[in-house]
């Protein structure tokens, strides 16, 4: 038998997509399409993949539950240690559904509403990760109301650019995020002062889909620097949560940066400062441990293209529409036909709902299923009722088993809340 | 008092907004936010001048439901005599449940699965737009399997360019829609030699937010000269469907394109052939009927830029991130204070969830209440859950009482399908 590994746990087999040890076309048959399958042990390769470059310093892997909010999905990386790295109340809610313990939950965002904050600060959580003096004001508030001194640390933009996407890059300062590097000194002795707050740790995000691990260390030593003058002052922040996010292989053809590459960069910094290291990687944990599998229901030939028209759309799989992203298709059984340049496109009525465009991919037939890989971070939970369409299911396989971890929305649960 | 319409039903009255009797203030704190908040009778004006420009014509207004696909707002405009331009199963189900009779309903869309087909015909819907020679076979199958001849339009492509979005604009050669012109005569010999389907109509849809209506008379006199050839052929085309939507002002100092000017456009030709007119606009009747309201969370000064961070996000309104579209955005009270230049930015933890750009405000304080405009189509209907967000409500206000037509959701309404 021919095996060829497009990623861990997601392999040709004789020219046949498994998904562990199940072809896709048999999951596609049994839970119809369009469904998110993710394999259980792709999530635990990466998982420790990434964590394990980390184990010579005290560390906690918080996986950015945004990426992949499936309480199931956090339930297993929560069996392997994983904490939370989350962005609302709603995701706190899922991490602790999960089994995540609070003292491994972080939250961060930009807006968070007050009734968030004491959401976060009723239920013990490690940190809240504060983005402007304006909040620092509010979580001081929230913590007198609650009589609970709010352990925090402040958001520093420490000015990398990390050359990626406009939409994904986060630490300048024509961003909405964090505090300016040269001001955080100052709000860091004012948080010290306040009696409701308790400032633990320091945060930075350079960004997401990062390549060039250079930005992260050189944002580390950046911050460390900063961490320096805070402990020379008295402020004792001990946890320093390095964020942005490491990228992800979306092309299987494509080596992944090794998270060893990353540790590097991080390590020396934090061993220095006596710090305990917090990580936030989503993406790079959950993106190739799924697909979206489609089943293609018109082949539209034109006069200067051809379109493979299937039954996953930009409601679906936001990326592509949204931010223009590449993702790998490949037809879960290559009859091993000559290939042809197709623009996979779904059934939405935009014209910008397009999967992939220009794409050469071997010849199909109407009815075959297709599956768009790198799917398990970012699709999902992006996914929309557009043009009234009920959610697809996630599919959750180990070994040759499967089981549904998220039904498939009704035509009636979309309706549910109207009446 | 002094009183400035933005739009029907939605005005300043000295500096506060007003939705039709109730102060925008007043919904916010009774619902809190963020909230999308529609006008009954907005909708109502917008459909009227919208249907009445038609009236010397056999003619059905088919509102576009992916526009606005709340129950209560199909039901509202339904009782003014509307039908329903669907695209979706799930569309079909929310039109009946509005009570849009069967008869008024037009199924479009380029990724029909069989079992919508399905499901379209066996509730004896108006006629089904089809869009390319395989899915013509695929009507007959299904009409075979039930026993029931399905009345059909072919969407034919005009090519014409109706300079807009190039994502909303849908009838040329490049797109994934419809069928050539070229073929078109063909493809109708070959429907009507088919048993079960019966081509009663012809379509066209040219793309949406068109303000210059010539492109619409452009394209009906092209579509009129086939509809001759057929009736020529003996194929009689009886339904003369005219898609793609008016434009609509998203900005309120600039007045609509008064709908006569698309009547002028589209009734010589259907007089010519007396046919009857099917009209499909969505957008035009409901954007400028809603709002989204959202709360200023955090002011936030960085050297050279100010953001306001709202509590509404591209997860709510997904049109600004996704086609960089402008919504013109107003505090709720006017309190006659000095403007500055902001960026209205949401909480999501992406760059991109920006609401306006580089907008000039009056300025405005934490807490307060800001009405972004024209929120009333592709509004709801695009927002999603991501980052573990509840969607907002909706709420329908007619004169000075308010009725919520979709509850907010809860965080445990996200879980309900995980367990």
């Amino acid at each position: 038998m021919e095996r060829k590994t497009l990623y861990p746990f997601i392999e040709l087999r004789n020219g046949e997509l498994y998904i562990e040890e199940l072809p896709a076309l048999e999951i596609a048959e049994k839970f119809s399409t369009p469904a998110y399958v993710y394999s259980a042990n792709a999530f635990r390769w990466w998982f420790n993949e990434f964590n394990s470059a980390f184990s010579q310093v005290e560390h906690t892997t918080c996986f950015a539950v945004k990426a992949n909010s499936n309480v199931w999905v956090l339930k297993l990386l929560a069996e392997l240690g994983a904490g939370a790295d989350t962005v609302s109340a709603g995701e706190i809610h899922r991490a602790l559904t999960a089994g995540i313990s609070p003292k491994k939950i972080v939250f961060a965002g930009v807006g968070k509403r007050p009734d968030e904050i004491e959401f976060a600060l009723e239920r013990d959580i490690l940190m809240i990760n504060v983005e402007s003096e304006s909040e620092l004001e509010t979580v001081n508030r929230v913590g007198e109301k609650l009589g609970k001194k709010a352990p925090i640390a402040l958001r520093v933009n420490p000015e990398v650019d990390p050359k990626t996407h406009p939409y994904i890059s986060t630490g300048l300062h024509e961003a909405k995020f964090g505090v300016d590097y040269e001001r955080a000194v100052e709000l860091y002795k004012k948080a010290k002062e306040m009696k409701w707050v308790n400032p633990v740790g320091i945060h930075f995000h350079i960004g997401s889909q990062i390549t060039d691990t250079s930005a992260f260390g050189e944002a580390a030593e950046k911050v460390a620097e900063l961490v320096k003058e805070l402990h020379s002052l008295g402020i004792e922040v001990e946890l320093f949560d390095a964020g942005g996010g490491l990228g992800v292989n979306y092309n299987p053809q494509e080596p992944p940066v090794p998270s060893e590459e990353l540790a590097k960069q991080l390590i020396p910094a934090v061993k220095e400062l006596g710090c305990k290291l917090i990580l936030e990687p989503g993406r790079r944990i959950s993106a190739n441990a799924g697909v979206l599998l489609t089943k293609l229901l018109y082949i539209k030939r034109r006069p200067n293209k051809t379109f493979y028209i299937v039954d996953a759309g930009m409601n679906d799989l936001a990326r592509p529409a949204l931010y223009g992203a590449y993702h790998h298709i490949v037809p879960v059984v290559n009859k091993g036909r000559k290939t042809e340049t197709v623009d996979v496109v779904g059934p939405i009525c935009e014209t910008g709902d397009i999967l992939a465009k220009g794409r050469e991919l071997p010849e199909c037939s109407e009815g075959d299923i297709l599956a768009v890989l790198s799917a398990g971070a970012y699709g999902f939970t992006m996914a929309s009722n557009y043009n009234s369409r009920p959610r697809p299911p996630e599919i959750l396989v180990e070994g040759s088993s499967t089981r549904v971890i998220r039904q498939r929305e009704t035509i009636s649960d979309l309706l549910a809340r109207e009446f």
